[in-house]
């Protein structure tokens, strides 16, 4: 489709085709694609008054970030996304603090590890260790929302089905922003959608998945959680664009958890790719896309 | 499943059960499921104020309702459920009074043709001639929402493809409260939830269907919009139950709307059942349906 409704997302096609690489060039080796996210994230804008800090959470590293109208006591756990082995509370820095001051809380991003070093469900168990450690430290998990884009809202489901099996309480809500749910890559739209998808390839899934597998099988219900038992899961909302490969793992997901009981809500925003929500400098859509995410973390949050 | 976290939702189960009809007593009448429709509506009460006056509408029957808060100019065109063979202005007036109260609308619910007397596609003519009828009247498409539950939430979606077909402009929105849109039933739900719904029964479904199609084959894309090409229809929120035999129903409507790259928003609800907006008397859930519905409608429908 060459034509798009919104002059705006075919600005952002055209400025991320400018940064393709050459035909032929070699695939960017893990760290020339952190190096690359983190870039991304220090060139985006905070809030005015936005405040971000290191922060160790039972022995995870991460980042505070509190934005100026963060109301007590309320908080985020955000997971952030690269594919399970790039990405970082600094690449992530602008449109967690732009969430985090729409929803009105302070946000804790974790920097949990990650492959090839650390395989799957490292991640998890950090995930699981820092949200442990929040209502340790005395949060309530009716006033704590934990969010992630991409592998880090696939992440946020495997973390909810982990601390239902170790019977913690679960939190107020689930944002998942594009999420990557199951590493199988079963769903057609990776195929109807691929020609449209200018952000993710199914080399590039193929190797993330690798990484972050290392000998795991891909069906592990830890790295492909959409597979698992979602009753008793917290509400959810799951934001995906219609011209997303990974469109297929949202509606996989709301399918199975709206199956199970789960209240989902779901929004396919027409013409947005891969976690346009990162465009927010561009794109009105994304501020959109935040806005209405904050709006429904502030909600779910409570006074 | 017998035991419910919302024991509203246990009670309005109890009561549905004890109006069974006896095991083995005949199916009612089409007209004993108008009048029971009917005589259920008219049990129900309106938002203080609100006025409801027979209108005829390009030689359609039908009512217009008026909350004390409709904004000029806002408009609901309204398409009631029953099975497209039962159901009318007055079996419906209740629900349509709280869902335009909430949306600061005024509506027209439309008295539309029905099966078996006559069949598809006279519903779908029915209103679109209303519709046509309204813009004619000045009303600006970008100030209407069309609505409907059930039957309706079908030939809503049959409405706006008729709308597309003609060259008239969509909608600001399109509301589908358990729509049913698929006449051949065959997603994996009417076996998976056929257990658990309380509202829907097969053979109900087929009987309806049949009426409805004379002799329609349950695939046109008139009886079965799901199947049509959804490109370019207005922005869509689709609300459905956890227990639905029609959950599937609306989860191919929001995979093949999204798809088609229409701005779909999905809600399921835990534990609901078919329509439960119905039954505002008894459940909160109800009342929270329709005022998240009037509040999407609120916004979609602008100052």
């Amino acid at each position: 489709m060459s034509s798009w409704k919104d002059p705006e997302i075919a600005g952002v096609r055209a400025l991320l085709a400018s940064r393709q690489p050459e035909p032929g060039a070699p695939a960017p080796s893990i760290a020339q694609r952190r190096a690359a996210m983190d870039a991304f994230g220090e060139m985006g804008s905070l809030p005015p008054g936005c405040l971000h800090e290191p922060v160790t959470a039972a022995g995870v590293k991460g980042e505070r970030v509190v934005p100026t109208g963060a109301i007590e006591g309320r908080r985020m756990l955000y997971l952030h996304g690269g594919g399970y082995v790039a990405g970082s509370p600094r690449s992530h820095r602008p449109m967690v603090a732009r969430l985090a001051d729409k929803a009105r809380a302070s946000a804790i991003v974790a920097d949990y590890r990650m492959g090839p070093e650390h395989p799957c469900p490292a991640a998890i168990e950090d995930a699981a260790a820092v949200y442990r450690w929040m209502l340790e430290g005395g949060a309530e998990p009716e006033r704590i929302v934990i969010a992630g884009d991409s592998a880090g809202g696939g992440l946020t489901l495997a973390t909810a089905l982990a601390l239902k099996d170790q019977g913690l309480p679960q939190p107020a809500g689930l944002l998942m922003i594009s999420p990557w749910v199951d590493l199988t890559q079963s769903h057609a739209t990776y195929r109807t959608k691929a020609g449209d998808d200018p952000m993710i390839t199914e080399e590039g899934l193929t190797a993330s998945a690798a990484a972050y597998l290392g000998g795991l099988d891909g069906r592990d219900l830890r790295a492909s959680p959409v597979f698992g038992d979602l009753a008793d899961l917290a509400p959810m909302l799951i934001q995906v664009g219609s011209e997303e490969a990974l469109l297929g793992d949202s509606l996989m997901l709301a399918e199975r958890a709206g199956h199970a009981r789960v209240a989902v809500r779901l929004e396919v925003w027409p013409e947005m790719i891969h976690v346009w929500h990162a465009f927010g400098g561009q794109l009105g859509a994304a501020r959109r896309a935040i806005a209405v995410a904050g709006a429904w973390m502030d909600e779910r949050l409570g006074g």
